[in-house]
């Protein structure tokens, strides 16, 4: 398993992913799961994969064969009129790799693989598209600005509470961070390091792309901060009505 | 789906359900999961339940039978000699009721049900278990004193984070419902109203059995003051490196 999510804002995009690939659990690998595509100024694209490993890295290799070629050869993230166009192309290509592998001795066996797809086109409204193993996508809603594939559940709940499409860049970058290290912490499937990529709107320059280990500083006091924050929290919550009488040492019930 | 979870303390047991009952989106019920049984000053017990609604209906119904007849027509809760006979007879109660409706005729279907026993017999510990379909129990470590049944990821991060032993039984029942809270606010297959116990250790009364419509005044502050908390801690949390720099009249970095 794997989590990745993307957080559709109106200062832009935040992008999050981890690293961990199993099969099973004594088959545990390292991979990064966000795959970038830059051409200065003119367009800049991330794409987060979860599923089948060797469907996603022979898609997202693909892509990158595709861009290195000029228009002639056909389609490509590099030429693509708009990230809604890019979407349906990252479906068809990873569709067409998943029915290659396909095949009667081993009807059973699934390919699937899932994409994240967010970037900007220079002119165009930075987008963010969630598509389907079957390669339909889709994109997020105002009232729940944000797409998450994997193991998406534990990191949910902080994200419903937090995230509008006002929040800063740097608050939703620090809520998908959490989100992950709540994932991380409840699921043995997901695992650092944790990478992080920015997109401000409008500015098409890559980006700014981080990677976390569990020991750098930025992760270890933003982890340390939240956990003794949560415990604060909790002393400060309000009190059964039970509470106040059994001690009369204790004190009135909080604000 | 519905949510369940169980919390055993030093100082005794929390226990936390949520009512929501469907089969797909069209049929959506309310019915309680937490079922109790009580001897005063003898034994108490709660049993939360979860999975098919006939098979739970069944076992919780089979279960209040035996338990009004005498010793002699079997085993019940009444009588076993221990929490752990008890997990045991409630798992063998709930694979006979499974078993009767496995048919040839409809060989896919299922009839799980899972379960949380917890409670005291007198002179003996606050026990807490964990009943499988199949029906074998299991009980939680001390590391990870909680067990969840349902829907249980969105609501797991929260208890990995504060739930320890020594938590005092009104803090680890404002965790349970906060964590019940994400449940709801996440997945629409888990709502309201939401049932809390809570069983002293050595004080063997029926325990203190609360019910919270989302419109009860003490879950409303509940619900506001995490929310809100968790928007402060948010802004409370540690700044990126490059947050200092572009805009010399932000602040310093915080603590």
């Amino acid at each position: 398993m794997t989590y990745c999510v993307g957080i559709l804002l109106d200062d832009g995009i935040v992008l999050a992913s981890d690293s961990r690939t199993n099969a099973g659990v004594d088959q545990i690998a390292c991979y990064t799961k966000t795959h970038t595509f830059t051409w200065l100024g003119q367009r800049h694209m991330a794409l987060l994969s979860s599923g089948n490993l060797a469907t996603t890295q022979s898609v997202i290799s693909q892509l990158q064969r595709e861009a290195q070629l000029n228009d002639s050869h056909g389609p490509s993230l590099a030429s693509l009129g708009s990230m809604e166009e890019a979407a349906h192309h990252v479906g068809r290509v990873s569709l067409a790799i998943q029915e290659q592998y396909a095949s009667k001795a081993h009807a059973e066996a699934r390919f699937d693989a899932t994409f994240i797809l967010a970037g900007q086109i220079a002119g165009q409204s930075p987008q963010l598209f969630l598509i389907y193993p079957e390669g339909n996508p889709i994109t997020p809603s105002p009232y729940s600005p944000f797409l998450q594939i994997g193991e998406t559940k534990y990191g949910k709940p902080i994200l419903d509470r937090i995230i509008t499409p006002a929040l800063s860049l740097e608050n939703a970058a620090r809520c998908a961070l959490v989100s992950m290290d709540s994932a991380m912490r409840s699921n043995l499937s997901v695992g650092p390091p944790l990478d992080l990529m920015i997109y401000r709107r409008g500015q098409i320059d890559g980006g700014i792309h981080t990677r976390f280990e569990l020991n750098t500083p930025y992760l270890v006091a933003l982890r340390k901060s939240w956990n003794n924050g949560l415990k604060r929290l909790f002393q400060r919550l309000p009190e059964f009505n039970w509470e106040h009488f059994p001690h009369v040492q204790s004190p009135p019930p909080g604000e």
